[in-house]
């Protein structure tokens, strides 16, 4: 293969290089979904795009059963009813396993440029991914569009950006020359080849297939392996999408297209597990619940496993003088996608006797009220809070919610909205519920969904230590704090760095807590039960392959 | 901690950066005890230092049921009779994790100055450190000296560079600033801080002490953990003396000593698994059996496991016109410490019809005559012969070698020999041993020992399948290769990189397969069955802490 496709990259490689060591802002792709950035047409476009899979067959020519299937809801009530070819999965293990060793030899620079080439494609489509994110997971569509699309392509480009420099850490070639004193000096050649794993296993969630889809995606690609997609079966589009852009540009390379497969299956016959326990299955990444994370890093022992599991965000409120900002950043922090993000926060963590505002008591209650009160302010025009919320993904998220009101007392009852748009369905507004941080067992696991408890503590010491024990015991991917004192902002950022959790300080402004921007802020930490790697450094890729040495 | 140490190893670090990068040849240490380099009376001292030891208390004030034990053979007859306070794991365990905090907080820089410190004390009891290494596994001084001490401490070099590079990987801090279009930007300042996993667990191996151990146990300290140091019951001394330093080092710097303590235990009483299961112990690195190694990856699920374990090394001999430097090349190989490296070959396929010597046929049993006839004569002045065999650190490996001898034809039988030194002891000389490449279950598991099969195939592209299937079974750490067709190079190259293992081509002069050099040669390559790591990469330090973010 030529290194066209490398030589046209090079530059955007080598900011995201850059970027990824400076880890100031940069992004590789436009999150704004504007006509002059993405053309006059695109949205268009993309809706006619995403509405010709509707109802049809996803043709892809890959090994299969023979059998046509596919159940995804529309949560916004559009009906995809897309039927996607079910994988022979023997058959589809062996045709990827056989594409890896021409996918080798090509090398990284040649598989980079690959790499780029599909994220250029997959963002000129990013329209049409975005109605598919949008339509499968019930994120309104600005967030589709900017996490499902450009983000998700950020978190890409990451990968591959890191895969490329771990890869091209050992020089291709050395050349060793040892003195001997008087004698003539020993000479080797050496040259080092970096080998992927072998098959790479990607399944993809329910709520943010592309976002949390491509990193491991991309960082397996990269590095060397083929990877069988495993779409979550609510959410398979924009990961069919992905899988066949990306074999389009095999093909067009003259790779076998058979490298990336793609492995749909339904909610009634799952087959997750007979592909993570085959033998030639060398690495698994899975984005979903504790459960399956834990049962795949305990069973797949043939498998390097990545996991991002469930966990318990929180936020310490202390003493601190603008509520005001602090209200209205967390009232888009719980609402945003009906907060059922892996990083929206569950427990807010409050002193029982208030907080110190401006040199004057603001009690417990006071404090809930202003949360409350500004999540329920914000969420007062429906058009707008539609936008915000997007639909729930899940039912079953409602009777969560309907249960987590009898922990404790109701500071904000969920509300439904009738989306204007979309008849018949109906967005939900986040359930805060007051509970005493004595009751630890009511709050010390996940409850997925708009669930907020709003913790009585005894002082923010005891905020810490509640805040420590339940991210400890059940992980957490982000975590909040409000204090005007710097004693306690160190006292947190030494428990944050214990517990492994990322910290948020004070934020009143544009920037959220349950957001986290590629080649600047990492994604989890890898240090406590809810992920075991964090998106993306240098250890989330360089396990996906190892370097042989041939010296003569 | 003052940046004093790291300040004062600063240069040396940064060659050695440079040198992990360029894999040319470079050594921090050096490698012969000649009197100019470490003193005239540095021989001496060792000795002496050594005997200082012997049927004595070491005295080490850290976490103790109160027992002296240790039971180390002398495998020169030199009787140790030294006692180790026996450990009390939980009392051990938690002074060693309260040690950690500290650790962290002096950061990368100073943790880096306090590793280089430390390898440069213990280089300079070189002597001491070599006399104890040869009395306890049997290698003969020059190997004790060398891989016991100069080379170790590369190794462990070689572990804090690559572990400094990672931490200092992500800025200390960044400055995102996100444009906003007309707005004012969004403004965020981070804090990156590498944060250790906590206790890190290295199991020392009877052959290598240092060697084998100094990778881990520095690549955990490095990246701010602290280390229980489990030495082999057989071969504690060396570790016991590399704690010791570690201690003092780390008193000076003021930081809490028992950061690092030294675990003995007893092949009656052994201990490994109370601390290998410990909930603190976040890492292990081991060192020895499959069984053993296996063992600690499937059941010690809370750490990061790091393992070298037995493997089927191999030698693939084609066409070949100098076939006396490859006899040469290869007796060395072979003798060198009685053939219990991890690296040394085992199974040494040759085609049944003989292989081509400058356009003449050479039969099988030629070739084999001539290998055999290498290692005799190589082995032919006892004086000299004992230098380079050493003794044989367990009596087991004698059992075993007259086992091998019902495998097959002897080609060569062992020898023994009275060493002229040390009155009563033995050295032995390698077996070697004519097998039927169709008898696979003779030569598939490892006979660890001066053991060689000589095995009779088909042509060389049977023993290029027999060394794939072998290796990619049971593991290997080294592969080596004789052929003067580039045909068949390439072929056997493209092998190694499937079956996951290192190569080295036509060694006929100075270098051998059984050695790598560390900032260039990669010791196993995680991707067979005989380790799931190599020595040393990114990988094998990245995975030993984790990166936690703070932005506000």
């Amino acid at each position: 293969m030529s290194l066209a496709l490398f030589e046209k990259h090079c530059e955007k490689l080598e900011q995201a290089v850059d970027a990824a060591l400076k880890r100031d802002y940069w992004s590789g792709y436009k999150e704004m979904p504007s006509p002059r950035v993405y053309g006059e047409t695109a949205q268009d476009d993309g809706i006619k795009a995403f509405q010709s899979h509707l109802g049809k067959n996803f043709e892809i020519d890959q090994p299969t059963n023979g059998e046509w299937i596919g159940a995804e809801d529309g949560p916004f009530g559009v009906e995809l009813n897309v039927k996607y070819p079910a994988p022979d999965v023997d058959a589809m293990m062996a045709a990827a396993k056989a594409a890896v060793p021409a996918w080798r030899k090509v090398g990284p620079q040649a598989r980079a440029g690959v790499c780029m080439e599909i994220l250029e494609r997959l963002n000129a489509k990013s329209f049409e991914l975005a109605f598919s994110v949008m339509h499968t997971t019930g994120q309104a569509f600005m967030m589709a569009f900017q996490a499902g699309g450009a983000h998700a392509q950020d978190r890409g480009l990451e990968a591959v950006v890191y895969g490329f420099e771990e890869m091209t850490r050992a020089p291709e070639t050395a050349n060793w020359v040892k003195p001997q004193g008087k004698h003539d000096p020993l000479e080797m050649t050496k040259k080092f080849t970096a080998v992927g794993r072998g098959v790479a296993l990607m399944v993809g969630c329910a709520t943010f297939p592309t976002w949390n889809g491509y990193p491991g995606l991309f960082a397996s690609l990269v590095t060397g392996n083929a990877v069988i997609v495993k779409p979550h079966p609510r959410a398979v589009l924009p990961l069919a999408l992905t899988v066949r852009v990306i074999r389009e540009v095999l093909s067009e390379v003259g790779m076998d297209p058979n490298l990336v497969c793609l492995a749909v299956d339904t909610l009634d016959a799952p087959i997750t597990k007979e592909f993570a326990l085959h033998k030639d299955t060398k690495i698994i990444d899975f984005t979903g619940s504790s459960e399956f994370g834990n049962w795949l890093e305990d069973n797949a022992k043939q498998a390097q496993v990545y996991t991002e599991k469930a966990g318990v965000n929180a936020i310490i409120i202390d003493d601190f003088d603008d509520v005001k900002g602090l209200s209205r950043n967390l009232s888009f922090t719980f609402s945003l996608y009906s907060g059922q993000m892996c990083t929206t926060p569950q427990n807010v963590f409050i002193p029982k006797g208030g907080i110190d505002v401006n040199g004057e008591n603001m009690s417990f209650d006071d404090v809930a009220k202003a949360i409350a009160g500004g999540v329920e302010k914000f969420l007062s025009v429906p058009e707008r809070a539609v936008e915000v919320l997007g639909a729930i993904q899940n039912p079953a998220i409602l009777d969560r919610m309907e249960d987590a009101k009898k922990l404790g007392e109701v500071v904000l009852d969920t509300t439904e909205i009738d989306h204007p748009m979309f008849k018949g369905v109906k967005c939900h507004t986040p359930v805060m519920i007051k509970i005493d941080g004595a009751d630890v067992e009511k709050y010390s696991e996940e409850q997925f969904g708009p669930i907020v408890f709003l913790i009585a503590t005894e002082d923010t010491n005891d905020s810490i230590a509640k805040m420590s024990q339940t991210i400890s015991e059940n992980g957490a991917i982000t975590l909040g704090l409000y204090s005007k004192h710097e004693s306690v902002i160190e006292d947190v950022e030494e428990a944050a760095l214990e517990a492994g959790v990322n910290l948020s300080i004070n934020l009143t402004g544009g920037v959220f807590v349950n957001q986290s921007a590629a080649f600047s802020d990492f994604h989890a930490t890898g240090a406590n039960p809810a992920a075991n790697a964090a998106l993306t450094d240098s250890n989330f890729v360089s396990g996906r392959f190892r370097v042989m040495q041939s010296r003569r």
